[in-house]
């Protein structure tokens, strides 16, 4: 079960992309679960990983590589089915031996690959099946393989995530297509579970690193499912330069401005996809805290109430019981809030002022609000000028029943 | 449904401490739902409080009257169903109300009532109802009204939670006796929902504040269910000072270390009574973390774990998926993790060493240990001689029917 509109396809090509896929029966037969994307000689990629301290061996190896390669890498290499994390010495040389087989394959240095897997932690990698899906992976690249390759990446996601963008720079069309996949186990740190971002812009390293950074702060760095931030996030975003415009390479640019700016765009249709998809999500809720010292206590403070769990399943229930909003705001560790100052509002409902119900809200109007597929929960701390936006689901039946049969 | 053994009643009467119930019909007819505890002239009280910034009404006020009364109150008034939290200034007023009403039935200031409440949050407190009841609750009055007291807390608690120690001081038998009332809503922060303890010993009032603080930090404290600190918890300690021994009143006296260490066990058992009923629990789980820098780094890893949605539907469906666990491990925030360090047992099963599969590690094995009831998830940082226990539940199907049902 998935909230509202789903992605839609097909995306744009992006000149210097392709993409091809395989089944390679990683972990169940007849499922595409192998998919590479071939970027031209030339193009820049930036990379955000996870911080999670258990990050797994693709991680730990791409990093390297992008760093060996100097962000100019020739292929993206993604199974599902396994997430090769919490597998050690072993799952590292299981991640370097798939890349090197690629990279024979495709004549170009093994560095110049850079591994993803997501799936289940703590199983050894199937090097021998992943390698022998990569022929059937080339012989299908193409340009247009991006709708396949959005469903070959998916794991519990119920429907394939990808958004394309166009824009126009000194009067040439510039492209930008991306996919990512993931349901839960989210609350991406510095990057989500699986995403890659392309663009035919032509754009200086620096620059690309950086709006990626900014990106993903605003996107990726700005949703939650459970709390749980993965071993295998990855997010990359690929510049093959091949938009007919002069390099962005100063800061000051006003067409970076613009380029950044369809970018994040880009980046939240993605990051909310995934929230719109997450296990069990019967709702898709924005909390907006407003009014906050700084944006770091509004993010605390909308954390917390996105990951309450009696606020999730109250979301569930359809049930407006704002109490417990306002205790997940009380124990997110804000420093002297004033209650007295905190105003909540669901879906433009006035519930809370002054710290207490407000005088005007009644049960049915906050019914009619909680009715709504699509929530938001504002919350004002009147006490500065920040805010910040956290995006969740709520928790049901079908997460709990999602992530006890998962494995089984 | 809850996990283990359940409470053993009757508890042992405590010498100047009597109980008395009513059923006002607060929230619903019939049931037994406010408590007083009268306490006898000289007792000192100790209270802890939740730090949530959306503190209760009652909290603000028992706090409040805490101070006027120099630590020597001479009623505890609690009930359920109504949690008269997120009321504001009204609720202040209808907390002080009941205070009154009872303070002038019983011939003593309003400042020597202690106000408690739980129950749902953000309703009218409906004070007529309450003060009705108070007549019954004081005809009522019995050094043997422990066990109806510990019913007549319970909100979502499938059964009464109490426990009773008995300890020589001066060979004069000294007698404790606790309840405690929570089952969602849980991660005390000082304090837990409620929970009164009583005991005849004769303590100075500083020694039983600091004996109330170390008691809560490892029992209260070390607790969670869902993460979400209430509004309401509140921790009282009430020595009657009855028993026919000397004053313990300094802070070397080697009856004190004997003292705390039955409190502290006692309010263990009362904090695990908790969890063990915890809502829609089906395991009892305790997350051992040692070989930290710090008890703090223990700490945060070990309630990452026992937070995590997805460990916690692991455990519901008995499935050792346990790179969940060093999911969790790696994202609670250690600084500098060495994750090639990190070992993990379950029920003594050993399934990760150096941060992987430990190689004898079978899936039967793990299957067998994840089948039990009760759980140890064991953790070793391998960088330092720190530990940390926190017990907690699983997340099941009746975790989110209740809490999606609540106030229906």
């Amino acid at each position: 079960m998935a909230v509202g509109a789903a992605s839609r396809f097909p995306l744009l090509p992006v000149a210097g992309v392709r993409l091809g896929s395989a089944h390679a029966g990683i972990r169940k037969p007849g499922r595409r679960d192998v998919v590479i994307l071939e970027l031209a000689p030339g193009s820049r990629v930036a990379g955000s990983f996870t911080r999670n301290a258990f990050c797994a061996a693709p991680v730990t190896v791409a990093r390297e590589y992008l760093g060996v390669a100097g962000g100019e890498p020739r292929f993206l290499l993604v199974n599902t089915g396994n997430a090769n994390a919490g597998t050690g010495e072993q799952g590292l040389r299981a991640a370097r031996e798939s890349c090197a087989a690629l990279a024979a394959l495709a004549g170009v240095p093994a560095s110049a690959v850079l591994p993803f897997s997501t799936g289940v932690i703590g199983e050894p990698l199937p090097v021998e099946r992943l390698v022998a899906g990569l022929p059937e992976a080339l012989a299908t690249l193409d340009i247009a393989g991006w709708d396949l390759a959005a469903e070959g990446i998916m794991t519990t996601d119920t429907r394939p995530k990808g958004a394309s963008r166009e824009l126009m720079l000194d009067g040439v069309a510039v492209t930008l297509s991306g996919i990512a996949k993931g349901a839960g186990m989210i609350k991406p740190d510095m990057a989500t579970m699986l995403c890659f971002v392309a663009t035919d812009a032509l754009i200086a390293q620096p620059l690309l690193d950086a709006a990626l950074c900014r990106a993903v702060d605003v996107s990726f760095n700005a949703i939650t499912v459970d709390g749980d931030t993965s071993t295998n996030d990855a997010c990359m975003l690929v510049a093959t330069g091949q938009a007919a415009h002069a390099q962005i390479s100063d800061s000051t640019d006003p067409r970076l401005a613009v380029f950044e700016s369809v970018l994040s765009d880009l980046f939240v249709e993605l990051a909310q996809a995934i929230i719109r998809d997450a296990e069990g999500a019967t709702k898709f809720v924005a909390v907006a805290v407003s009014g906050g010292r700084d944006r770091a206590e509004c993010r605390r403070v909308a954390y917390a109430v996105a990951e309450s769990p009696l606020v999730k399943t109250a979301l569930f229930a359809s049930d407006p019981n704002w109490g417990r909003i306002l205790a997940a705001t009380g124990r997110a560790g804000v420093d002297e809030l004033d209650v007295a100052g905190v105003a909540v509002t669901l879906n433009g409902v006035r519930i809370a002022s002054a710290g207490a119900r407000d005088p005007g809200y009644t049960e049915e109007a906050g019914q009619r609000a909680m009715a709504a597929e699509e929530i938001e929960i504002a919350i004002a701390l009147g006490r500065g000028d920040a805010a910040a936006t956290v995006w969740t689901s709520d928790l049901s039946h079908d997460y709990v029943r999602i992530n006890a049969e998962y494995r089984s």
